[in-house]
């Protein structure tokens, strides 16, 4: 009888790891640091000893633990193979077979960002829901789609990775991709500060965020309190967003949007610029997605990651 | 031990039908016409019927069979729930449950673009691959995605409808979706015409295709005897594909990308066409998406309807 999982986050600089119930109750939240030297050699066996060391220090029993579910900063397949981690000198390996062969316990892994989208389907945002997608407006723009309960990976790994979709012709300025137009480029919150910039630059108008180095944060905050021109500035992110989202349900035809990453931090705001634009370019036949906020912040992870272990 | 499975395609006016084997091999085939009278009441009685005199002429013991899978064109959801068939006069209702009851035997149902997507990745041009994306270029553009090697219908069974994603902005046609500039306004056989009538009003050189009114056929076959103009047409024509395939393959990273319906007729040419705008517009980790040709023409659907059975 299981009546355990762990979930593990791995990220640039700390490793997120939560102890489990089997109802997605997490018991215990812990943190070692993430050492990239030596290509990342040390991240796993650092993780088999914090979980080994969970497991005698809580008096557990290998029969009681559902397994260790991981999610990794990077192109993680549906069999565990990372194809690339960049961040944390990573290259093509079984993380699934080697993490297994180090905590002697039953592993599965995902890329992070698909992790979380399950984490927000099983406890969050999208709870209740089996065909989600999850985007996060933050840096760039992240994604993960949740299909019948069960991350989409892709066959390399980059199923939802959708901040790099094309989205606008004629951009002049290039993506971190080296692509022109991308979805991120407008979505993020880095997009946000960039459409304000031109606004900003195409008006004689008053505002507020005139002569100051502003955040998208400073963008949304003013809109709300009235300036004029952030409000067209929120305006534009919300159709850009809203053609984008419309683009990615038409492919998937998912029952709930969530939204997370720093710029879902302005909360409902959101829906009312994002939905115009995104009832106008979704296909009928996709149009009823309803559309939710992320609710688990940066323990998304952690949650996704026991549930993979958790059927 | 199960030995035979049912595939069922119903169309507007014939429904088809297939008798296989475990090892996917066909047996026999045969169609009864579509009675679409009565809001298609008589659709799966008609369907029950045959698969129930098949059973008694081939002397058949409801023990050796799989079930019958069957594909409908319409919006149906991962429990076989119709959510709209327009083409059959049909409106909500649970066609997985209902033609169970008839025909007394396990029953799959899935839209008929899906099904036959399932189809050619078992035995066709996606044969091998578990992460598959079909894409038929004909009167419309239909498609269907196939995930570890099951399709994805989606809430509402529209998943893998990726005709009417937003390509372009600024088309002054409308779609029949009532939008305006869908992929299928391009990519389609009809798209392509549309393209071609507008080089060849914004051009004054000479043309076979001047003068007639021409089909999405003649403008390869053109192109292929090298006139000028057919050859534009076909290029503007592979960039728009290209494009929306990138598209596409950045939300959920297929690992190959199967072409049919009437354009695909055209053969090898069309890769040529597209891969440069797939290449310029696909995110870098979705880059490797293989091509290839669908292989099963018009027998895909019972093919794909018999193989959900089949597991």
């Amino acid at each position: 009888m299981k009546k355990y999982a762990f979930g593990v986050d791995i990220g640039g600089t700390t490793v997120k790891m939560g102890l489990f119930n089997m109802n997605g109750e997490v018991l215990e939240v812990w943190e070692i640091p993430t050492v990239t030297e030596d290509k990342g050699s040390r991240i796993l066996p650092d993780i088999a000893k914090s979980i080994r060391g969970k497991i005698t220090e809580k008096n557990l029993s290998d029969d009681e633990i559902a397994g260790v579910g991981i999610g990794a900063p990077g192109a993680v397949d549906g069999e565990g193979v990372v194809h690339q981690a960049v961040n944390l000198g990573w290259t093509r390996f079984n993380l699934k077979e080697e993490l297994h062969s180090m905590v002697k316990l039953p592993v599965k892994a995902g890329n992070d960002a698909n992790v979380a989208a399950l984490g927000e389907a099983w406890r969050g945002g999208g709870k209740g829901h089996d065909n989600m997608l999850l985007v996060t407006l933050g840096t760039g723009v992240g994604g993960g789609i949740i299909n019948e309960g069960k991350i989409l990976s892709g066959s390399t790994g980059s199923g939802g990775e959708i901040g790099h979709i094309h989205l606008v012709d004629g951009e002049p300025d290039e993506c971190g991709c080296g692509n022109h137009g991308c979805f991120e480029q407008y979505a993020s919150a880095t997009g946000a500060v960039r459409i304000g910039r031109r606004v900003l630059a195409a008006s004689q108008k008053e505002s507020v965020l005139r002569g100051k180095d502003f955040s998208c944060k400073d963008i949304f905050d003013a809109a709300k309190a009235g300036d004029a021109l952030a409000v067209e500035i929120a305006k534009q992110y919300g159709e850009y967003l809203g053609k984008g989202l419309a683009i990615v349900a038409s492919v998937i035809n998912p029952e709930i949007i969530v939204l997370g990453g720093g710029v879902s931090r302005c909360g409902d705001m959101l829906f009312d610029l994002l939905k115009p634009s995104f009832e106008k370019y979704v296909f009928s036949g996709c149009r009823d997605a309803k559309f939710a906020l992320a609710k688990l912040g940066n323990d998304a992870g952690i949650y996704g990651a026991a549930k993979m272990v958790i059927e």
